[in-house]
């Protein structure tokens, strides 16, 4: 396979192409390009030209076209779309994508759409759906799958599947349920193809089958789902009845963003940003935390005025303020982002205290090491033995007072039930750098007897 | 279904059991937890509980078991089994799993291992794998898949498809193969669901299919998969012929992997460590990178140094240099972090300068809004006007300086083929330390007229 590939050629030739209303080349030049690739074309193209190209390809790709495209075009294409249109691409549609497009829609638009979905049973699915908050196991599920009855023989029960086949993009299991509809265990595809046609359903299904309780957080979804290997999982309402189901290739959302959102945190940027997003967004998303180490900053030099007598015999300590605080908030970074990836990954075992011992012991021994690294250094340089000897004893201390910040605010968030990845970047950083200074300014003071 | 939980009481109750040699109480209670959980337990004993519950428990479940372990773990485990035990465990797994743990075996043991592996043709497929560079597609992919030739008729291929399917623990797609071996196509499991069985091979496949070439990188595999929502994807070698197959839950893996690499780099964390690694790892993939931030700060009082005789005049200058290097790091920081995530997800567009243009205008925007900020904070805090202006200016000329060395470095990086994700850290925290004080100092300088 090669890879597809978006080209400021290919975008101009169909900006001519759709100018020029030359159909049957548009449709013959994208006619065997995947929707994903369609949708990052139309993702380049202005309004007027995307919603032609909607208009003018088949309903059955378009639909999969618009549920990868970015929000904000999609938003445009569908103002431009009558409510039957929008009902007619929703029908080819997965419930749970139909779903999340139908719940971007304005609240009026919404009933109107519904109302024009041929397929009434789909539509219901779709309604049941709109139930649920979009950050649950219910809000990533679809109501596509297949499921039998145990009482069923097994002529009947592949009959049935074949119909509800019909409607499935990808069979992963078929879910045997009881005669209330509760979930009571599963069939395999494989087990299918390699059991005879003559078995009955009581008797060969897998009577253990995991399940998500449908008000489950998507992470844990996808905690469970990839640890356990599952491609799919059944979703259960709170009194056993099976009410949906999600693949993996939702969970795989849920992680890159899970894992996108922390490594943007982490890096003092409040989610939800790409690089092509306009520039009042991006600053709208990185300016706070830039405020918060202005301040920070501030808080600084306010400190170090306190400590302005010491300028006239010890101005070396000032020159070295830049390497504490660094070091405070590398050492606070590393260890909250230890804990932050630990929380995130359920492999955190063990007390917090026998953590918070740890995390110090680990930062007296990089202290040490440290430490005797820049004793050498500043003593050949500067000379003065016993101002070496004041910044890099300084410099044990704030090394486990920063491991033992960055280690204590995200496990206090988390008991707190706030994400812990707020604590890694600037937040961390910025009372590191405070605190740093302060205990290097005092301990100096105390050892020089200024 | 109750989510299992790894408790301290389940652990000692386990370790008793082990200790009066309760093998059936031990079969009993561990019967039905699933393998993933198994190894949670294991990962928390000692080496010969370890070892005794993997020979008590029934192979068919250790071996999953096996393949879950903490490295280390497995690998104590192992020591203790003989060659016999091992190519039992093996034999019970899809190959590329078997494959993954034979390579962590000792050379001499490899072949011997192997030469006791009952299915001579599981071990063939074995011995392939362990041919291809774990860091690409070869290195992912498992021998199980289920393939017809397109010559066959429906009768032959239902045969033989089941002989395969026992093999395979999840079939995903049928694939279809020419007389030498080639992929020209596939069949969905679906498709067999809903087709009538007199139907055949060449008049049902579908012509098109995705495939990897056997050498591609484990992160294409995945864009390409989470692209276009794959569950599994077919390998092909240099001439096209089909190899393999690679699974979305390898996938999930790589995904998880890629992104917690990146965190930890972003945090000054050489890949591959947990929280519950030795103190001795931990400060091995940390203490590199706090070396680098020490040099850095050994920089930045050099550079100091050398403004010495600007102390008399204008100490709150040094005041201030904590508030400029912390401010040019968080920049550096999310400007780089952007590009980073940018460059990992494929969705950077446009041209490097177009970018290096936009980051500039976006710093040159936030510096001068907190440059304001600053520059009345200080102004009213400390009355002087002329040094308050000084060092609001310089951090503007900082802030830009910072924004463009965070764009530019990774971008620079990506060219080279280096993963940028090492720009992230304190790569760019460290040199925009230096280059912040050294630009901030220098336009202080000059306006101050020192």
């Amino acid at each position: 396979m090669t890879p597809f590939k978006l080209t400021e050629e290919l975008i101009a030739q169909i900006e001519e192409l759709i100018e020029n209303q030359r159909d049957t080349e548009l449709n013959s030049l994208l006619g065997d390009v995947h929707y994903a690739d369609i949708a990052e074309i139309i993702n380049e193209l202005n309004e007027d030209e995307a919603t032609y190209l909607i208009k003018l390809l088949d309903s059955h790709k378009t639909s999969d076209v618009l549920t990868e495209l970015d929000e904000d075009v999609r938003e445009a294409i569908l103002g431009n779309l009558s409510s039957k249109e929008i009902a007619d691409e929703l029908g080819e549609l997965d419930t749970d994508d139909a779903a999340d497009i139908i719940g971007e829609l304005p609240q009026e638009m919404i009933q109107q759409v519904i109302s024009e979905i041929e397929d009434r049973e789909h539509a219901k699915d779709i309604v049941d759906l709109l139930r649920y908050d979009e950050n649950s196991a219910g809000g990533l599920m679809a109501k596509e799958l297949v499921k039998v009855r145990e009482n069923w023989n097994v002529l009947t029960c592949v009959k049935e599947m074949r119909a509800q086949a019909e409607n499935v993009t990808r069979v992963h299991s078929i879910y045997v349920v009881d005669e209330e509809d509760k979930l009571i265990g599963r069939l395999s595809l494989k087990d299918l193809l390699t059991t005879s046609t003559k078995t009955h359903i009581k008797d060969v299904y897998i009577a253990k089958v995991d399940s998500v309780n449908v008000n489950e957080k998507p992470e844990e979804v996808a905690k469970i789902m990839s640890k356990y290997d599952l491609e799919a999982i059944p979703v259960v309402d709170e009194i056993g009845r099976l009410v949906g189901r999600i693949t993996i290739d939702d969970i795989v959302d849920v992680i890159r963003e899970e894992a996108d959102k922390d490594y943007q945190m982490a890096a003092g940027i409040s989610q939800d940003v790409e690089a092509d997003d306009g520039v009042w967004e991006l600053t709208r998303a990185r300016l706070p935390w830039l405020i918060l180490g202005l301040f920070g900053g501030l808080g600084a030099a306010a400190i170090m005025g306190g400590f302005e007598e010491m300028i006239a015999k010890h101005a070396v300590l000032f020159f070295f303020t830049p390497l504490i605080a660094a070091m405070a908030g590398n050492v606070g970074v590393q260890s909250s982002a230890i804990i932050v990836q630990g929380l995130a990954n359920d492999d955190l075992k063990g007390s917090i205290s026998n953590r918070l011992v740890k995390e110090m012991l680990l930062a007296l021994l990089n202290g040490v090491i440290l430490a005797t690294i820049l004793l050498l250094f500043t003593w050949v340089w500067q000379g003065a033995f016993l101002s070496s000897l004041a910044i890099s004893i300084s410099l044990i201390a704030v090394i486990v007072v920063a491991g033992f910040i960055g280690t204590f605010i995200p496990l206090f968030l988390h008991k707190r039930g706030i994400d812990p990845a707020i604590a890694t970047g600037p937040f961390i950083t910025t009372s590191n750098d405070i605190f740093g200074i302060l205990i290097y300014f005092m301990i100096a003071k105390l050892i020089l007897g200024i």
